[in-house]
């Protein structure tokens, strides 16, 4: 395949519905493949960025980074897949390869700074476009591959959910004996609950109300608190080994870390835009860790996958048409989704 | 010894200036040793106190939790102290011995809390005064060895301010092939420059202004940076594997953040008592660490008086008589000690 066009669905501009357009992608280079893509899940982040809420964005904008497909057509030099291989792609696409971080594995913290899936520029200057597609052309070193064990629907969200709470379970030792709370219950949320328990941790949700708790102990967490619940706050104190905030409203940390053990790690996969208010002497009293985390690199995708898999462990989804994709925005925006949009990419 | 008044400095309320008065100290128990005090250091957290700045403070308050002298009584049951050994007191007396966090060393973090050096109530009920003072009772499980290598005057500010860097700097991992920087060059700065220097890492100082640059290389500092300078956040951004920060003033903490390499910590020491702003991506995008650190145990603070030991790491002092108590309060308040004063307890 030459560079050519594809269909996919873009916002035109800033804040604008998406609709239907097509986009060139590159000629299937020498270390390329060529996905035909089946599913993508729509992130929060992909609202986030259609709406410019980050600064900058690049239009018209095809938003989409949690990607799953089949590989259509390989380039001379790809040794690691073939046509017909099960693949996701997820938050980039290239990055230096050269940097500290890119040999050990941290693409994601490439000094150079990583190639985002879209909304951002090529090594040849050229705008990437994400899944909400019908093809994508990307270098195989920045594919991953699905195990057969895992549906293509319910895999393509943890290309982005999915690492984002994997990477910091297993940085934070998050295994048998150790008590877990998962602090909102969304599309992060419920995938960090599966895999949580999944590696054995005993976990708990920690959510506004206690809305999703029937939801919560199907998915294996073990105990359910309403946080907008003082009384959580004091029943809770000093129980946790990692808490995982997956929300990006604006969190009382004090709070929080109160909840937490000596050596205990609040880690935040979701965040305010804005400033937070923090006492210092929260983290101070039982050595107590306030840290992020974002996505992982590629071969800890990978391992990610392989685990899932494994497990037989997917996203909750909620399968859509491509023409449902404005709809879908509004009810992630109202939080009306249980647990993930995965569009169906053969109706774009 | 039966119980009886010692001689001690003391500020009979909230604010007041220190003054000479006597205090009771308990009769020797079977497992206490009696501590001819030769020397206390003067933290700023004495003074914080003494001023009740962080609630309700006990008076009459002796302060004083960097205490060396020679034992000079034990009880029938003491095993591990003899008549004429060096030893040290440090921030605790005492503490539940039942916990997890104190059978494994950690009474610092003791769930029942710590008892205090001074300024607190011992188990039963009585009050208790610090190292501002010729002789103290202590459990022997209490009290630390100082090592023949260590004079008293320059190992007594080690039981806290020592401790206090030592800590954090081993359980960050501070040495050869790590750059750390010490933010502040005061009381405890001053040591965790010497300690970082002598655990092989990098050493860094942060501070203000250049005016204490030639002590910090002295010191063991290979590099000297103004915060004052906004170049100098440019310059050393992504540079550090650790930064401690002994500073009670407000901290910009995204731009310290900002200067931590991937995987690296920001860990405070000091700390302002009111809340402090914190944008949450600064700790998502390198998956940094925003903790903090408190002394540390027993077992903990014998292996730091060692290893200065070793490395013949004193504190700079300013050695007073205790006539000078008040005087050197004002000094420590406006910066004016290079690096702790530390009372001789004979002039008491």
């Amino acid at each position: 395949m030459s560079v050519t066009q594809v269909a996919a669905y873009a916002a035109p501009a800033p804040k604008a519905p998406l609709e239907r357009t097509t986009v060139p992608r590159r000629a299937v280079g020498e270390h390329d493949v060529l996905i035909g893509i089946k599913y993508a899940g729509i992130c929060h982040s992909d609202i986030h960025q259609v709406r410019d809420g980050w600064g900058e964005g690049i239009y018209p904008m095809v938003p989409g980074h949690e990607i799953a497909g089949l590989v259509t057509e390989v380039g001379a030099g790809v040794t690691r897949f073939a046509v017909g291989d099960r693949v996701g792609v997820g938050c980039f696409v290239d990055s230096c390869r050269e940097c500290a971080y890119c040999l050990r594995g941290q693409e994601q913290h490439c000094v150079k700074g990583m190639t985002g899936t879209y909304n951002a520029l090529d090594k040849n200057g050229e705008p990437t476009y994400g899944g909400y597609s019908t093809h994508l052309v990307v270098d195989e070193n920045y594919a991953v591959r699905i195990p057969d064990g895992l549906a293509l629907d319910v895999a393509a969200p943890l290309l982005c959910a999915g690492i984002t709470l994997y990477s910091p379970l297993r940085h934070w030792g998050a295994g048998p004996g150790t008590k877990v709370a998962i602090v909102g219950l969304g599309g992060l949320g419920h995938i960090g609950v599966k895999i949580a328990h999944a590696l054995g941790a005993e976990v708990t949700v920690l959510s506004q109300t206690l809305r999703k708790k029937e939801d919560a102990l199907r998915l294996g967490a073990s105990h359910f608190h309403a946080t907008s619940d003082e009384a959580t706050f004091d029943e809770l104190a000093g129980s946790f080994d990692l808490i995982l905030s997956t929300v990006s409203a604006p969190l009382g940390l004090d709070a929080y870390l109160a909840l937490l053990k000596v050596d205990g790690a609040l880690v935040n996969v979701g965040a305010p835009e804005e400033p937070v208010a923090l006492n210092l002497f929260s983290v101070i009293g039982g050595r107590k860790t306030l840290a992020g985390s974002m996505i992982g690199g590629i071969a800890e995708t990978q391992e990610m996958l392989d685990f899932c898999a494994e497990h037989r462990l997917g996203s909750e989804i909620e399968l859509i048409g491509a023409d449902r994709i404005n709809e879908a925005y509004e009810r992630v925006r109202a939080g009306d989704v249980r647990y993930r949009f995965v569009i169906d990419a053969s109706t774009i």
